[in-house]
Order: C-alpha cells, then sequence, then structure tokens
C-alpha cells in the first residue's frame, strides 16, 4: 500500500545517498566548517543572488525556528505568528521554552497579512501600559503554509515593507519550500525571497534531503555568533559533512526545485482527480498538499486502498482529510491513489 | 594524510549505509514510531539485560545531555559535573541555557568520587542558607572521561549508592561509550551501567553511526512525557528510521562493540609506539583517546606526516597532543603514524 | 481632584504604618523567618479553616503568579487562562519568560467554565501528535477576574472538580480577593477557596497593604523547596517582616474584609448613581471595579472634575470607561464622583 | 540583646518612615512613574554628576542583578563574577535561571582584577572551538565586595579600562555602596562609579531604607524598554512611590552617606577593639562588615551576649565570624559589644 500521509516518510534523493558513500571514509573536520559545506553554501548563496549571506546547516526545522527566534529576539520581545502556525501549534512549546510568547493571528490559510501586522504593531505603539506588554519584533510565517498556500511576490513585499515599517524582523520557514518554488501559480524566486525577508531556511527534511536545513540570513544584525547559539541548543552536528552533502547535491543542476516540481505536478493531477469525481477539494492549496473532504463511505473504501491523515471535521457530516505527495512519490503510487479515487 | 584529530572525520559503519540504501524508499511513520527504531530499541534493551527501560533515538550529544538534564530537574536544581565535564566546557552554556547552575568538582582524569558528591550534598543539607543555594539533584559524567578514563564497576557502584544515600540522579554521558565496552581494561558491563545509573546514553556518531545517540532510561521517574520535551528541543527527527537504523545495525551482532575495540587496540598499539621511543604518554587513558607529551621540535616532523590536535601546556616547554583512533581508522594509518614515532 | 484609576494609587492601612513605626527600630532575622511573619501565617491559616498550609509572602502579583506556575510545570506543560487574564496580557510575557505557554481561552467576564477546561483537555488527551503539543497541566484564574467577575461556590466547585478529572492544578490569583470576599453577592469563603484549589493568593497590595501578597498552598506536591524558586526569582524579601506586618495587621479582627467591604458599597454606590442617571453599566462586575459606557462629550465634562481610565470602543460610539473603588477611597471622594455623574 | 549578624535586620531611617505616613493617603499613578519617583531620580543623577542616565527604582538585591545581567546579555553569553560574588553563591542560581553561565576567578577579598579579566577574555578570543564556550560579555563585581572589601580608583579605572578594551560591560553590585562611600579609605565618588562603570546599583535595602534599590545605567545600550524587563520578572512595585520615597529621603541632604559612615566609624571602633585584646581580625574589609577568628571559649562567652554569624573554619582550631553593623545600630549596642570583647 502506498502512503500519502506526509512528506517524510522516505530517505532522501539517490544522489545524496551516493554521495554520502563515496565521500564515507574521506576524513573532514567537523561542525560543519569542510569543504563539502563550503561548497553547499556557495551553491545556495549563488541560487539566492548574493554573496553576502550567512548559510548555516542545522538538522531539523523546530530546531532552526527556536534558534532562529531565539536569536533575535531581547527578553522582553515576541514573535507573531499565524494562529495555525507551526511554531504556535506543532513545537510542544519551543519558542516560550527559549522564553518568548508566540503573538498570534488568525489567517486565511494559515497566511499573514501586512494588515495584521499593522494593527499588531500600533496596539502595541499606542499602549498606554507598554511596559506590560510584550513587544513584538518580529513575524514568522510559513512558504507554502501549513494549510499549502503561498505569497505571491506582490504579498511579500507588502509584508516585509510593513516590517521594515515598523522595524521588525520578518522569518519564513521554508519548511517545504521547494513545493512551493515548483508550483506552476509560484512567482517568487529565491532571489526574491532573500530580497524580501531578513532571513529564511530552505526545507531540506521534507524536499529530498535525508536530514537538514539550509538556514540562510541576510541581515547583518543576525549574523555574529549565530553559530554558538547553533552549538548551545545542541543543533550543531559533529559529522557536520552529512548536512552538507544534502545540499551540495540538491543544489547541484537545480536538482531542489526539478524533484519537487514533479511532486507538485502529481499533487495537481491528484486534485484534479478529486474534482472530476465531484469531491471537493478544499483550502487553497496549490502546492504538494491536498485537503479533500470525504463522506465517511468514501473514506472507509478509500483507506483500504491508500494511506492519507485526518485534517479535521468539515460541514455536512463530512471529514477533511489530507493528502500529501513528495519529490519521493512514485507515478505509480499516484496512478494506485487515482484508480482508488476513481473507484469511488 | 592521515587525520587523528577526533573520532568523527569520516562517516558510518558500512552497514548503515547499505541498510540505509534498502530502506530509502520504503515508506515508514516518523519521529521515531516506525519499526526499524521498535527493532533497535529491542535490540538495546536486550543488550542492557531489561526489558523495562525507556530507549529514545536523538540526534547528537550536546541534545541528549541538555534534554536529559533540563527534564530530571526543578527549577531550583542543579548538577554536578567534573570541572572538564562535556556540559561544563564545550556546550556553550547549553545546561545553563535550560536554566540550571552546573556545580563543577575538579576531577583527577575528569573523574567523579564518591568523596566528591558526599562532600556537596553534605554542604547544601548543612547550609544555614538552603534557600540561597542551588539545590544538586544529579551526577553528570562520561564514560570514558573527556579525558579517556574509565570507571571500573566497583568504583560505578560506589557512586551510584552515593547517588541513592543522597536521592540524586546519576547520568552517565555515553558519547564514547564504545571505547569503553571496547577497553581491555574495562570490567563494566551494557546490564551493569543501566543497574547502577538512572539514565544514560550510548553514543552512536563517535562510535560507528553517522548521527545519533541512544538514551536508555531506567528510573521510572524520568520517563513520562519525555518525548514530549525531545520535540521541544528540536531533538525529535522526522525521518526517525534514519536514527533506527545506525542502531539497529550497531547493536546487531555485537557489531559496536567489535568495530570500537579494535579501535581501542589500535590506539594502545600507538601509545606502546610512543613509549618506547621514549615519549611520555600522560593521563590515565586506556582507550581510544592517546595523549603525549611533544618538543616543538618532535611536534613540527610529526605535524608534517599526520594529523593530530592540541591539547594544551605541559612542563619542560613540551606541549600535550592530542591523537584518536576510531571504528573508522585504518590499519594503514596506524602503521603511517607508527613510522612517523619512529622516525622521530 | 480625586482619582478613581486604579486600587494602589494610595499607600496602606493607618494600623500597618503604626505597627511598621513601632517594629522600626527592632531587630528581626531577614527572609520571613521571623516572628512577625510566624504570627500573620497563623492568622492566615486560621481564617483559611486549616493548619496544614503553606504560606509565603511575596512582594507582588506578578512575582507571585511566575513563581506558582514556573514551580508548578514541568518544561513540556502549559497553563489554562482566560484570554483577558492578567498572566496573558499585562505581565510583559512573564509566564513565557519562565518557559511555559499560556492557553487561553475566550471566557465570559474573563471567567473560566469546566467545559473551557474539559474541551483543551479532551483535545490533549485525544491528540494523535501528542509529543508535537504542550501539556495542559494547570488552570490560571482570578478571583475577581479582571472584569470584576466573580464565581459562586458552585461554580468554583465545578471548576475544580474537573480539574481533579484531569489531574490538573487550579491556581486562583487573588489579586483584589479582598473585593470578592466583601462583595455582597458573594458566598465563598477563604476556607472554601482554600478547599477548592490547590493554591492561592490573597492579594496585599491591592486591598489595603503597602506591599505583599499571601501565597496558600494547600497541595503538598506544591510545597517542597518553593522558598528556593522565591529566592532565585529574586522575591525573597531580605526585611521580611515588612510583609509579615502588612497580613497580620490585615488579618487581625477581619480588618482585611471589612475594609474591602466598604469599597464594594462605596462601588454599588457609584454603579447605581450611573444606572439612575440612565448611562450603561457593563459587564458583570459586582466588586470594586465599574464599567460604564460613556459619550465623548460626557466623558469631557466628566474627566474634568475625577480621573478614571479609559477601558476601550463600545458600540454607537461610546467608550468603555473604568472606576475603581479601594480601600483608602473616602466617602468624600464618592460623593464628589456622584455629584459630578448627576451633573452630566 | 544586640544583634550584629546582618545589615537588615530593623527597619529604615526614620525620615522615609515619616515620609511614607505623610504621603500615604495621597493619590500617585503607579509603577514608578510618579513625581516622587521623579525627584528621587533627580537627586541621584545629581549625586552621580549626570544628566544622561536612566534610572530605575527595583525592590531587591537578587532581582537588580538577575534583571540587569538577563537584558545585556545575549543567549549564547555569560558573566564573569568572583567566585564569592553574590550571583556565584547566595542567589539559588537565579543567574542560571535567566539562562546564563557565571564564569567565576577566585579573587582575593572576593575582588576581581584586571588580569583576571584579560586572562578570560584572551582564552576566549584565541579559542580554537570558539563555538562551543560562552561568550564573556560582562564583568559583575560587588563594592564593598562580599568580604567587605573595597576598589580605590585607580583599580576600578583599571577594570573599566580592561572592558572597554574587551569590548564588554561592567557593572557593579551596590547593595551596601553606602559604607564603601562611608568608608575613609575610599576614594571614590558616586560620579566615578558612574564614569567606569557601564551600569550599577545603589544598595538601599541594607543601607537606610525599608526595600528598594537604584539602578543607574550610564551605557546607552542597556536603556531601551529596560522597564518591560523589569515588569516581566515581577520586579516593577504597584505602588512605586514607596520606593520613591526611600531614596528622595535618603538623597536628600546626603542623608545616605551620613549615615553609613557612622555604621563603618562604629564598625572601625569594634575593630579596633578586637585588635586590641589580641583576637585577630581577617581579611581586607575597611567598611561596616568585621570578620574576627575566635577560639570556641571566647565564642561561648560572646555569644551569650550578643548576636553574630560564623563564617566558616580557620586555622589553629580557630572559627571565623562576622560582625555587621549599620545605619541603625545603636551607640549603645556598639558599647554593649565592646565590652563584651574587652571582658573576654
Amino acid at each position: 500500500m502506498f502512503y500519502f500521509n506526509c512528506d517524510y516518510m522516505e530517505g532522501c534523493h539517490p544522489n545524496i545517498l551516493k554521495r554520502l558513500q563515496e565521500e564515507n571514509l574521506v576524513q573532514y573536520v567537523g561542525y560543519s566548517e569542510d569543504e563539502i559545506c563550503a561548497s553547499a553554501r556557495n551553491r545556495i548563496k549563488k541560487a539566492c543572488g548574493r554573496d553576502d549571506l550567512d548559510v548555516h546547516f542545522i538538522v531539523g526545522g523546530t530546531q532552526t525556528n527556536l534558534i532562529s527566534i531565539a536569536y533575535a529576539l531581547r527578553p522582553y520581545e515576541a514573535v507573531i505568528s499565524a494562529s495555525a502556525g507551526h511554531i504556535a501549534t506543532h513545537e510542544t512549546g519551543a519558542i516560550e521554552a527559549t522564553g518568548h510568547k508566540v503573538i498570534t493571528v488568525d489567517g486565511k490559510d494559515s497566511k499573514i497579512t501586512p494588515e495584521d501586522i499593522s494593527r499588531i504593531m500600533e496596539e502595541y505603539n499606542n499602549s498606554t501600559t507598554i511596559d506590560h506588554i510584550v513587544k513584538p519584533k518580529m513575524v514568522y510565517t510559513s512558504l507554502p503554509t501549513e494549510y499549502g498556500a503561498i505569497y505571491s511576490k506582490k504579498e511579500l513585499i507588502a509584508i516585509y515593507e510593513t516590517c521594515r515599517k515598523y522595524d521588525i524582523y520578518l522569518y519564513i520557514d521554508g519548511a517545504r519550500l521547494g513545493y512551493a518554488l515548483g508550483c506552476s501559480e509560484n512567482d517568487l524566486t529565491l532571489s526574491d525571497i532573500t530580497e524580501y525577508s531578513d532571513y529564511f531556511y530552505i526545507g531540506g527534511t521534507k524536499c529530498g534531503a535525508l536530514i537538514g536545513e539550509a538556514l540562510v540570513i541576510k541581515n547583518p544584525e543576525l549574523k555574529p555568533n549565530f553559530r554558538a547559539l547553533i552549538k548551545q541548543r545542541g543543533a550543531m552536528l559533529a559529522k557536520g559533512k552529512v548536512l552538507g552533502i544534502q545540499f551540495d547535491e540538491l543544489f547541484k543542476d537545480d536538482l531542489y526545485v526539478k524533484i519537487n516540481t514533479h511532486a507538485v505536478e502529481q499533487a495537481n493531477d491528484i486534485r484534479d482527480t478529486f474534482a472530476k469525481k465531484g469531491i471537493e477539494v478544499v483550502g487553497n492549496s496549490p502546492t504538494n498538499q491536498i485537503f479533500v473532504n470525504l463522506s465517511d463511505a468514501d473514506n472507509a473504501k478509500l483507506s483500504e486502498k491508500v494511506g492519507y491523515s485526518v485534517w479535521g471535521p468539515a460541514d455536512n457530516g463530512l471529514t477533511t482529510y489530507r493528502f500529501v505527495t513528495s519529490w519521493a512519490t512514485s507515478d505509480e503510487a499516484v496512478e494506485e491513489l487515482k484508480a482508488a479515487i476513481n473507484s469511488l
């Protein structure tokens, strides 16, 4: 049986495994100070269109989020997030554990708007008890969001300009960034994302790597001694070359975008199949996550043939389910899912 | 040129790479709840001689230490460590960052004695300002220690009984545990270590794995919701099977002890070569770390031929250097080092 | 001009000042281990109807909240609060700064219901990603709430039983507890509050004291080494007798309830005056806080004669304002306010 | 019986009590934004010889220390202290609880030298594993120190210049500052201390106030939003005028220095009496703390007549005891102690 539960059920792209094999007994210095990491950093900088970037390789997404946020904030400062944002819901209070409040805004499709940011900043700036409330100092958002939505270039610029206006940071969680870049509706390049944020991370784990995320820091205020915080939070891999290999391979010959584009095409195919079958595709996800409302009867039939996740209750006695493709999803698996849908 | 700088310069044992290859496209659930992790847990429990153990796979050593210690302590409690202990010196204040003081004792060879523990506990218990000082609630030690020393079974029992007497936890950092188990002077088994500690970890990264440490928890007080803290600190790997594979392979057919025993034998060979050459081997390390005092002249010659690390100044104008073997050290490398020593 | 902005604009009840004068040069040991604190503890235990209570004197409310909550929670645990709860809004993220998330529920009048608690606990207990979300482990509420509302005995019992059912703590912030006890609609005694909570604090600062709150701990799990945390967070007053004096005086001859009852009667008088004048009294506060909706014109007139605070925008172009009486409010001040209202 | 155990056994200077009485029913805004605090700030700025200072009133010393240090440090930074420094020994790990390591140096008389600082900074700057160790970013010292010692102007300038050289902050804990200023060997003025530190606090609690310390911040980097951190840590007194009154009175007509000078003169008198009697006065304290070595027999006799504290074991079977005078010590008490000494 094929599973569409999430995008981290398989291992990694074969090129990475091959490289791990080749480099296995070659000796390198530790802690990502090796030549492979240096090469991977250069590839990423080139892809981002600037050379004045700090690139750090960190094992996982929660780590990358908590380190990035804890680094940027003073003790009395807070981060703004959509209420469905990963840091607000699925990281066991990781941000609060670093001492900082997550200020949430309800956001359609888990997106944040310039209006959300302005409202919060004006409330803070106009507060008559300003010392008694946390100071919002950064915006966290995901691209794609937890609901698979993306930002247009125009939207991102508007958010970034709002952040500049209020002198707050913009941080983008790109756990699934490859699927945004590989989406036909997307008009953002890595250069744009670099230009219109203070820092962001390029997701590896869910986008082709075995492990690892690549944090890209543009804002010079966020650079000094960053590695010390990575080490302190236990996120500096001794065998740093393992992380370097992931990104050195993924950013060779545009592999990162290619493999994730394919996954989005598969998702589109599945979405179309659901729609043609008259099954409601919900939300606003043009990326690798598909949300559909199924009746209990349909779910009973479908779940016998393929794996997927329950997302939550919907109207009219239906339930929302999530199907996810990944760089590793085979065409065979997609065909099997489509057949199962069509036989409902 | 061969390097003896540390034991994390290579990748992993070939069996692990092979297994990663085999399992690469097989779908597993995430977060170490998969069958491979289950199998690895069972192998470790068997090796430890008990079934009532919680085994968690965590990416790296600093993470394992900080999570284990933060889990066990109340906000006003502290951990006792040798002053050269890894948590006291080389983790960028990771323990303090979780809110807890590290109480240090000078320890020969970075070892802790029952007397050290008793002295600290009696001072605390007899304090006239007990609310004004931190409460020591656990002992941290490494096996082997940062200086390569080991504990005898008798020593470990004495430490554990002292901890029991004062109702404090004993936690053992086994980053290099394989090299202790593989050392001819060692009389401790994994069962003993399980029996005479509250929890400890079996080092993977430095002992044959690509990444990962296996935390073994015996004390039931330290078990509930432990995974929540792993997740919160960003140490729960999405592709948990990657960690499971490391330990499922290393604990198959006693591989873990075998490969590390070989490394210790190589280290002994190197130690003998130094000694025969009249070069002082210092400290009390019977494991994979070799500490020697070299003159500047000898160092100049030797460092042209092999890589190793400076450890610190010694008497008589000499300097202490560290040479480290690992499960990955080839006999060819050892021969080259020996030849270089002999040609001094 | 008289001010009704808040209940901490004056000093303390004259008995306290008198006692401070009498004891000024008498030598006592520090850190609340003196005889006056002992006497005050005894008076409070008696008022609470039990002898097996730990009573701690802490300088202020935010401190008391953060220490009480940080003491009770493990690193991955969280506290449930009304979204208007003081810890959620007006303590500059003090709880998050101790590492813990505040889970908020919208609560009418800033009250929490058994249904709120059950819903959150069932969601947690039924979560399929339980390690990825914080564990709710306590309920925080205020009595009276931030909007002046109180709980009936029946309501409090229902909340406490819900907490027992789910094995979570109930903590009550009694910053203005005197005004609840002094309210004619109240049917709770200090004994009841002790019985139907795990711990709570009796507010001094806003209820007659110069400084200080008295934390009353019933649940034995929450007692060991509590003073160590008080000291660590900088809340253990060197001249502890100063705090002891506050409560030794306030709990002599029922002074605490007497003076705060008078303040509530004054508030009732003011509420009646507003109502009779046709000005809408909003919310559900039977205690010392009065919330009314005023037009800009009325506000312009009234604010020339007495001081009070803006609370927020209301419907129909009106604005909500808050008037607060205290144990220190003179009848002369009330008369002046009433005259000002009547002349609108 | 008179007690010489510590300098916080009495209340406050009568002028403060008188002012508390006068202002008791006068209404002021809260949180130290009132006119009395403003006046007290001005007096302190004048005493410090500069107008560009931020002055904050905080309830106690541990709070002031933890807030000041937590404000200044980034998550990976640490503070240097003498090993007997208050933050290193008697604050229940308050600094570690804010996430920061305290790096200790053995210091004669609990003093820190430029050499101590340089050694630590050079070690850090020259470290080959700089990301793996905490970054020292500030120096904490007390004036007088925990052993009653003071710094000369020349010494303080040398320390401050060393801090400037390495770009680290200098923070001075002035819990007993009045006794340094009142000491005949002292050549430092408040202006000097302001000039040669980044921030420091003027102790109130031990020097004449009922409660409260006055933090003086000169370095502009340490000023923005400081009040937010005070509030977050529960150290912002609602009835802020209470703190303002302490310092408005103490800094009127030089009262602060006058009353503490008298206490030091009394201490000198006691020291002379011990010395003349042939009892060894130990350490190097010219301030209000007196350390002497007594035999068990002498202690048995003396302790029947006056109170004082044991400090620790000394050589030759003797024990070190501490005697402390304060602004509140009466001449009658001194005479009684002297008589008791002379009758040994």
